[in-house]
């Protein structure tokens, strides 16, 4: 059976646990949240959750670890297991990446803490459910991201500049855009920012740092909302001596429904 | 006593009945809306409550007579008298702006409806109490509001173009006023556009059609949102053998809260 928009979320973590499944989680399980993975030593965890504390919109916790060296999840999913239930993760050593790797049993380690942090899937389903364009998805690419100077409060040794994700809208949409993603705090949120690209310090719009360049048409502005790579940057820059993330688009799949995270 | 923020609706009202207060209204009673009369023939009301039914951005309805012949307007204010209680008013005949009076107790006609729309006094009082700045209040003008090229639903006579006030804000301030808007749909709701003023078919951003021209700084992009002056437009181009309205800025102030209009 192969996974797809239908499928249940422990379908596809089944799928991923047994390695039927080693592709991204793009466009499955709709309407169930996907989260970005940070795993970090304790001595490094509570740092983080300072971080991500002070910074709520690049780095939306959805769910953590009760204890360290727990593997179970039980508060983003029946039987979620951070172990074996994303499909590929990165390790990182003095804040190096090392490898890729589809388990991380052999990795683990009684102190590791886990945060599982909500991304833009979750908002782009409403946005695309309301009628709008999101064009990476029309376009079938990585949504483009861009180092910005807006600077993170910083925790510790983790500090950076926040990475933005763009969509393109004209603003009739773009309105309807920060009315809907106003109700989801807790995957980023409303916009930081549209229009001009250079009033938060990005300089070519075409070349983004992440991800990949999307069209954006006549009468359209560059819409930009607070991106989960952010963490990522700031823990490249803390220099852990261990940490592990989900590779990009490799997201976990949670039970936690998108809708259930609208604040109204 | 001189009128102010601190006075109660009904002491403006009182004052406005009693000739002592011939002004605009703008600052008064802070904390209650204040609306925007339109008083028709029976005849003519039906037609013009459908088209603010179909156009409710423009023209929202807070508040209307019971019953044709009404002057007492008890669902808006304690005692509310339309006949006495606005400070000037605009009297048309078919169409045509007539003269300008401080009572309309000798214009009153048994067939006469009552229409009270909403005023963005009520939104740009949660705009600076949110700490954003409202040009045309810092700079102690009238608002700048132009006629754009988009189309209202028609009912009836009632037809035209919607009319535009404008708010110079940069893009951070642009969504935080959107969201605080949004919560007000009864008073204009979150703006139509922002940006590029050709789009909605104005042609010049510094010459306003109606109000005052305000500074727009660099770095800011002008937000536009439906304005009540949409109406008065629709009522010149239906040309109804009778009409009254208030005088630009001489509102009747009412004890509704701006708060209470706020759906959050």
């Amino acid at each position: 059976m192969s996974l797809n928009a239908q499928s249940t979320p422990a379908q596809v973590r089944d799928q991923i646990q047994s390695g039927q499944w080693g592709k991204n989680t793009s466009g499955l399980a709709s309407g169930y949240v996907q989260g970005n993975i940070v795993i970090l030593p304790k001595a490094w965890a509570d740092d983080f959750l300072k971080f991500a504390t002070l910074n709520p919109k690049a780095c939306p916790i959805v769910g953590m670890s009760e204890n360290p060296g727990d593997f179970l999840l039980p508060s983003v999913g029946d039987n979620v297991d951070i172990r074996s239930h994303v499909s590929s993760y990165k390790i990182f050593r003095d804040g190096e990446f090392k490898q890729e790797v589809s388990d991380i049993t052999d990795f683990w380690q009684e102190d590791l803490v886990t945060f599982v942090l909500g991304c833009s899937f979750s908002f782009e389903e409403p946005l695309i459910a309301d009628g709008l364009e999101v064009r990476n998805i029309t376009e079938n690419v990585n949504v483009p991201m861009y180092r910005t100077n807006i600077e993170c409060q910083s925790a510790g040794p983790f500090s950076g500049t926040t990475v933005v994700s763009m969509r393109p809208m004209v603003p009739k949409d773009a309105i309807r855009a920060i009315q809907i993603c106003s109700r989801f705090p807790s995957v980023h949120g409303a916009p930081l920012h549209f229009g001009s690209p250079e009033m938060i310090g990005i300089n070519d719009i075409n070349t983004p740092d992440f991800g990949d360049a999307v069209t954006i048409k006549e009468g359209e502005v560059p819409v930009f909302w607070a991106c989960g790579v952010t963490p990522q940057v700031a823990l490249e820059q803390a220099k852990p001596p261990f940490c592990i993330t989900h590779s990009p688009g490799c997201m976990l799949v949670t039970d936690i429904r998108n809708s259930s995270l609208s604040i109204l």
